[in-house]
């Protein structure tokens, strides 16, 4: 008898019909004689409507109150699917955050989890039944509702894993694993049977969009097996662990992230201290930087390049462009029309054959490279918007040979 | 400085709107310097909605799990309503049930309040915010979450201005008062200045349908000054108090309920014990009785005939029918095709004509009465169901000269 965690998707709860293909995936493994944990998302687009709702009201909903609207639509995905388990003639119950002991930070709208207190929902399983987690939330010191941010439900999957020793956490999704590239954009893309940790947190960081790298993080730390698998269809999917056993292909996969912007700081002195005062500054209003590319200094000055997720591209101008002074800079530069295209893989940092390759497919494909960030598993390019689909493609091709 | 409960219904909750208005209702108290307590139903249909929902899955949705759904409801609302008023710029906070320290028994679905912890609302009005408390919900002793039922946040607002001392509940809804018969049916119904809880008890229970009885009774029990009033219209309301001001008129109101059903059991033996099986048998499966009627035995047999809610006709008259043999009956026959008619006012029983004087009128009206009841305050008739309004006015009209 095994314990197995098990997490979905507001598109996979979004009605009865779909909630019913769930409960099937979930009694699935019950009926195996395994406890099963079910972590649930909001239904659809169900969280998107509770902020549509807030800002009729309120241009920036105050953060405490918005987290306890949205963590209302869990609420509902989780009660509704017992009630479809218990309909089936099995004991299942669900229980909110709190009630399953998700004791966070007061960080409202993306709380890190402090501590989890399983004895609930160890109570649950002691007496038989399926145990129904709303995800994505929890509550600080102070009884107050929190949620975890975007990837919330995929962290609270693995927390449950990792406090309960869980044997699996299955996190179901939209697509049927984590395939060399997005399926969309490459025809022939291939799954993966299996998937490092680390392969699997440059994915997510660049947008591969299958799990949040909080997740993955989290079940790296604490060395959760992890398996991405399609909510439609029934097939093995991608197992993520500590060693994945190495596939022949060198790289893993190839991710494309539209949702990035770049700004450069044009003319800033050649003397030190300069970067500390730029991302001290953006670190204080929460702009997460990526790619960081300084020129050589010329004439005394020099230009600071960096990259940052399209929606604070505006206030990281603004609050650049308020401290000019502070800073001293001729002007800035920002370009909202680039996509970051990514390729993936262990062991890249040990051939520089890989890098080569990626520019040599570009170069045929016809793609001006605007910036190159590399790392121990992986190289990043920016490239106009509009290439990002050709790049990934081309990329594909030519390690497919 | 007063401490002011206001409790505001879905209907006036329903959109961003109606929720800006209800906000300026608090804000006013707020702006004189009272604290405030606001408990809030779901936004306009949602828990209906919700409970579709969970019958779209289930024929009979498990009630521990229709609870959990259900009270996501004003949850969603009173994280709104606090959004709007911080966004006028006052303190507020939104609490679920729990976090107001609603602890219930564990009759999900009607829960009663076991006790109210004000720690939370206490410490919050404390600090100078305006207390958004989501009504209708609690929690057992086990955590779980529970709901009040029918007319449950009436109760919770009431529980809350008892146990903290209000100086006053305000009940807002879609009529302005407590009028002398519907406005709806009776044109020329008089709004009440002030009602005893007995009066109000007697029109709640009647299906007055402007409060509920069971947060008239709490009120009573702990001398909780109550007003009715309009959500959308700012004039005083009625106030419902332990000795109201007498006015003029004797009546206090003339009620009508279309939710009734009349059963007959028909040819049980005049024994003694019949009325103890047949209702016994009733309060097992949870029906309440209303008027109870028992013909004079003739040929050793008698009839028993009793009202209940339309709803449970068909259970009721399924459980006598099973146990036929044991109570012993020749046939059991029903109608659905009712309405009871009520007519209130305190010192009605030491004044004999008020009961004449409904009976001239219906009979000067041409309407048939099926059965009669009466008690201290009240005379209330069951009569055809498309009589009704007819009724209600015929009587509304005698009283007026």
């Amino acid at each position: 008898m095994a314990l197995i965690i098990q997490k979905f998707g507001g598109s996979s709860l979004a009605d009865a019909e779909k909630l019913r293909r769930v409960a099937k995936r979930v009694v699935a493994q019950k009926s195996q004689g395994n406890d099963v944990v079910a972590v649930v998302s909001a239904q659809g687009d169900f969280t998107d409507e509770l902020i549509a709702k807030a800002k009729e009201l309120t241009d920036i909903p105050p953060k405490r109150e918005l987290d306890f609207v949205m963590s209302a639509g869990e609420q509902i995905s989780a009660g509704l699917l017992a009630m479809t388990l218990k309909n089936m003639g099995f004991g299942a119950v669900a229980l909110t955050g709190w009630q399953s002991g998700f004791l966070t930070d007061s960080n409202h709208g993306r709380a890190r989890i402090r501590r989890l207190d399983t004895d609930r929902i160890e109570l649950e399983l002691s007496k038989g039944n399926i145990v129904i987690v709303t995800g994505f939330q929890g509550i600080n010191r102070y009884d107050d509702i929190t949620t975890l941010g975007r990837g919330g439900s995929d962290t609270s999957a693995v927390a449950i894993a990792a406090a309960l020793h869980a044997d699996k956490c299955q996190i179901f999704t939209d697509v049927d694993g984590v395939y060399t590239a997005d399926p969309r954009i490459v025809m022939n893309a291939q799954k993966l049977k299996a998937i490092s940790y680390d392969e699997m947190l440059e994915l997510a960081t660049l947008g591969a969009q299958v799990l949040h790298n909080r997740s993955v993080e989290m079940a790296k730390k604490y060395n959760v097996p992890l398996e991405v698998l399609s909510s439609i269809e029934c097939q093995p999917g991608t197992i993520v662990k500590e060693v994945a056993k190495l596939e022949k292909m060198l790289i893993k996969g190839i991710a494309k992230d539209d949702n990035v912007a770049r700004i450069s700081i044009v003319g800033v002195q050649d003397v030190p201290g300069i970067a500390f005062k730029v991302f001290s500054l953006l670190a204080k209003i929460n702009v997460n930087i990526d790619i960081i590319l300084q020129s050589i200094g010329r004439d005394n000055t020099k230009d600071i390049t960096f990259t940052t997720a399209l929606p604070d591209m505006r206030t990281s101008m603004d609050i650049l462009n308020e401290n000019k002074d502070l800073i001293g800079f001729t002007r800035i530069a920002a370009d909202d029309n680039i996509s970051k295209v990514s390729v993936v893989g262990a062991g890249m940092e040990s051939n520089p054959g890989v890098a080569s390759k990626v520019f040599e497919a570009l170069f045929e494909a016809g793609i001006n490279i605007h910036m190159i960030s590399t790392s121990e598993i992986k190289i990043s390019v920016l490239i106009d918007k509009e290439m990002g689909s050709k790049a990934v493609n081309a990329i594909h091709d030519i390690f497919e040979e």
